[in-house]
């Protein structure tokens, strides 16, 4: 049975997304879950739901991780925090992966410097799915993890992120593009030109530089930037759907006549929303870490929870990590450059 | 009266959408247009429409640049294209601005290195102008006029960012803010990081760091970024907002109910697309060249060519070079840094 730590203290509403979302993934995915927090609270939310024959249990961390926390102070002064006890459990083997809706930047340091990087690894990357209009999910990478990127660095975002959707996805061949501001090889910044290069010497299916709006087409699988480009891309995508719902609102509430079209069309309101929501792709797995570990939003609810629960069982039954170490150090020494 | 030179050749589906938008733009805001191209095929055109009293003449280019020519190639190959030729109008004073729907890269080049850029300007910035949540306008800049910038660069678009808000959109105090990865000051890579430190000690209302999201809340007024990642959040915001559109026609034409509903608000559909529209903001200026340059989408339809018309002739009526040329000259040594 795979075992998830859940650190329940993370999110912006926490512990009871957490919880709740814990015990709906438990249910569903047949996992075990250890639910990393304040003993007390985590009870009084549990007794709120049916636990009878699942497998969730409370393990103790006395301090918690706040959204202000910086991550060194985060990952050097609060040593018991949910966070560092889910890495732990992680690392000593009690857990197979980790899951925490928390402070990103905390997590991430937290992470990847409790259970450090794969050896064939320079760098960890954020790998964010977004769904597209085809119905499946692209990948990102890195959407954070890293603020000023090299070229070796890209080159391992790019094996990680084919990796993880080759197996998580089933797909045989994912098609990786490179984040770039044109598609002709030469376009771009000094860094991309040089990716682009080397990437075609890849044993992977690289299909050129796509340009942001491919990122929700569908039409690639894997999208390669380094963190900065990365994260403003994902943020962008965040405001603007945010803002296009918002709007749609207000046009539709405008006149009697489309106040009423709108409650005639609200469950398919319901599906459009839900189809835009990245609770649903469950959260973003942290790739070159010694360890799996996803990251939930900070706002998740417990849809969102429980899908990057799956996300990491996923990744865990998929042994994901032994295959990023295996192919990594089987490249040759471009990776190195 | 303000003279503006159209190229006609240069959008995806020209002349139709320049002659019309340009027809539609002198009757409108009374300038005189200068349609620069083909001179039978702008005639042919021009005939559909009614031009009485307007002041519409037709100017020859004998050649187009198309979209797959290389910048460099239309710049040096082509010097009697509709883009040469609109810019030398206005380096020759017949015209006070030019506006293209041609290739981005070649209308750049040409504008710059026919017109040159502003005795104080480094390099110039291509202003996308998006439309809010709030009903108005951010300007993001640069969206790619440049793919690796320094920090002086960065800075000068701030600079000539907020005095384009100021001048056109009247706003005295407009909030400047620097596209980054979190809001705290320390956030982002090497790059933001100077310029946020040297952004605070100039003197305009600059508000800090913003995330990708903030470009469509409407709280700050112009956002500054690298071309890289500006043109990256440029791109994903088109790809989301075209994404969810197809979603949500999907979605509503599931069930015979949203079907009735979504003919109940047709009305309220046609308002919300129109609001997140980019032809409605007018095309992206070309700032910091010496001359006014409004560079509209590729697939411009009348109405974008109109607003750009209408923006290009609200630059050349503000004198907005020589306020940027005056004011930039006036800033500190810190803008050569």
């Amino acid at each position: 049975m795979i075992t998830i730590a859940v650190d329940a203290m993370g999110g912006d509403h926490a512990p009871r997304p957490e919880v709740e979302g814990s015990v709906l993934a438990a249910r569903q995915f047949g996992v075990r879950i250890l639910l990393v927090g304040q003993p007390a609270e985590l009870r009084r939310e549990l007794a709120k739901h049916s636990v009878k024959g699942l497998s969730v249990e409370v393990v103790t961390a006395t301090e918690v991780i706040t959204m202000t926390d910086s991550p060194t102070h985060a990952f050097r002064k609060k040593k018991d925090s949910s966070a560092h006890v889910a890495a732990r459990l992680v690392r000593q083997g009690q857990a197979d992966g980790m899951v925490s809706a928390g402070n990103t930047g905390a997590v991430m340091t937290v992470a990847r410097f409790v259970l450090g990087t794969l050896p064939s690894v320079q760098r960890p990357a954020l790998a964010a799915q977004l769904p597209t209009g085809k119905g499946g999910v692209t990948v990102l990478l890195d959407v954070g993890a890293n603020v000023d990127s090299k070229v070796a660095h890209l080159l391992q975002f790019a094996v990680m992120g084919e990796i993880y959707y080759r197996l998580i996805f089933g797909v045989r061949r994912p098609k990786v593009a490179l984040l770039s501001i044109g598609e002709e090889e030469m376009k771009g910044n000094e860094l991309t030109q040089e990716v682009h290069g080397k990437l075609k010497e890849f044993p992977l299916n690289f299909v050129g530089n796509v340009e942001g709006r491919e990122i929700f087409s569908g039409n690639v699988n894997v999208v390669v930037s380094d963190g900065f480009a990365g994260n403003v891309a994902l943020k962008v995508s965040e405001g603007v759907a945010q803002h296009i719902v918002v709007l749609l609102k207000k046009a539709l509430q405008s006149t009697m006549a489309s106040k009423v079209g709108y409650a005639l069309s609200r469950n398919a309101y319901r599906e459009f929303r839900k189809s835009i929501d990245y609770a649903e792709t469950g959260g973003a797995p942290l790739l070159g870490v010694r360890g799996i570990t996803v990251i939930g939003h900070g706002g998740s609810n417990a849809n969102a929870i429980k899908n990057a629960v799956r996300v990491a069982a996923e990744m865990a039954r998929a042994r994901l990590n032994e295959r990023i170490e295996q192919e990594l150090s089987a490249l040759p020494v471009a990776v190195e450059a």
